[in-house]
């Protein structure tokens, strides 16, 4: 039976990374085997492409350079990792997708989101991830959060404007698809904060889509 | 006035750096500014991304990734000089286009040309070559000539197969696109080869087509 492939998306100062490791390890507790990887990258020329978006981001790189880039490693990643792991019936849960995408470059930076539709069905065709994590946070109050850690990268040195156009993209594509995006609000303490997590995989699991 | 965008294709061992220079002297010798260029590459970025084609070919990677690839080092291409040289009224001379796409991952390596077509349009729009030369060889003269450089490199080492349906992807577009394309029979001696190219050249000047 095909695995499922489930997907976390974040605000800055989210705590993404810290709920990604929870969510694996609900998982597994579980008793689902589960692939964790991440978006772009996950694969050594994945990586390798990562490298280059990072090295060449402060010239003048057209954005539709980009987005090839974006969805190459992309395409890597999901003939190289995600799709043999699916398909041996595995699960995958992924640090940021095709969402990020549309977030990100769509909304945070304006590029027409047909054009980002074309890419994803180019290169995905009618695979979508099965269940869609966005920890939802105030971005004034995620910016705070990241300005505690040492140095902020160049996204979170953008502009608020810029993080709140990002924000509101998710938020819309998850009214856009209810069925798929679950909302997480990531302003209340950890604790609180994975009690929604739980309440989320719980009924997902029960469910019964996907589990053996 | 915008200047003209022509593309050099050719066989292996078919001579097409020779009669790149070649063509590049004629134009000037017309009156012609012209910038020479090549694919993949032609900007540090897409050179970038040629080395991690070439660093990459040997592991697997998934045709569709090398594709993303190609189409991201041509998009920069186009966005960083093809198209302000154009809109400057410079003629742009170009050692392979997307036509070498279609010949060796669409003919060569059986991609999808309908999806070769969707990534052209998407990064083209509708800009296509206003002249393409194709230096045509038997298979079989062209790779006894090549063999007789210091090294061949991977395409070369393909097999005979391959490059006969290379070869008759070039020759099956030529057919296809006869008002863009003109085909020159590269097998005899050199002073014979250019002056078919004069040929072209003068005809192509004497129509008046983009000449100021």
């Amino acid at each position: 039976m095909r695995g499922r492939f489930i997907t976390l998306e974040g605000s800055e100062g989210s705590g993404k990374s810290t709920n990604l490791n929870y969510i694996h390890q609900r998982l597994q507790q579980a008793g689902i085997e589960v692939v964790l990887t991440r978006e772009p990258g996950g694969t050594p020329l994945g990586e390798a492409i990562r490298t280059l978006l990072l090295d060449h981001r402060q010239q003048a790189m057209a954005s539709d350079t980009e987005l090839l880039l974006m969805f190459a490693a992309r395409a890597q990643h999901l003939n190289e990792l995600i799709l043999p792991a699916l398909a041996a019936g595995k699960w995958v849960l992924c640090d940021r997708f095709t969402d990020a995408t549309y977030a990100y470059q769509g909304a945070g930076r304006g590029i027409d989101k047909e054009r980002i539709a074309q890419l994803e069905q180019w290169v995905q065709g009618a695979l979508r991830p099965d269940l869609t994590l966005f920890l939802d946070l105030p971005v004034a109050q995620g910016l705070a959060r990241a300005g505690e850690r040492a140095e902020l990268d160049r996204f979170e040195r953008e502009e608020l404007a810029f993080f709140e156009r990002v924000r509101q993209g998710y938020l819309s594509q998850a009214t856009a698809q209810p069925q798929r995006y679950r909302v997480v609000d990531a302003a209340p303490s950890l604790p609180q904060v994975q009690a929604q997590l739980d309440r989320i995989l719980d009924d997902y699991l029960a469910s019964g889509i996907g589990v053996a």
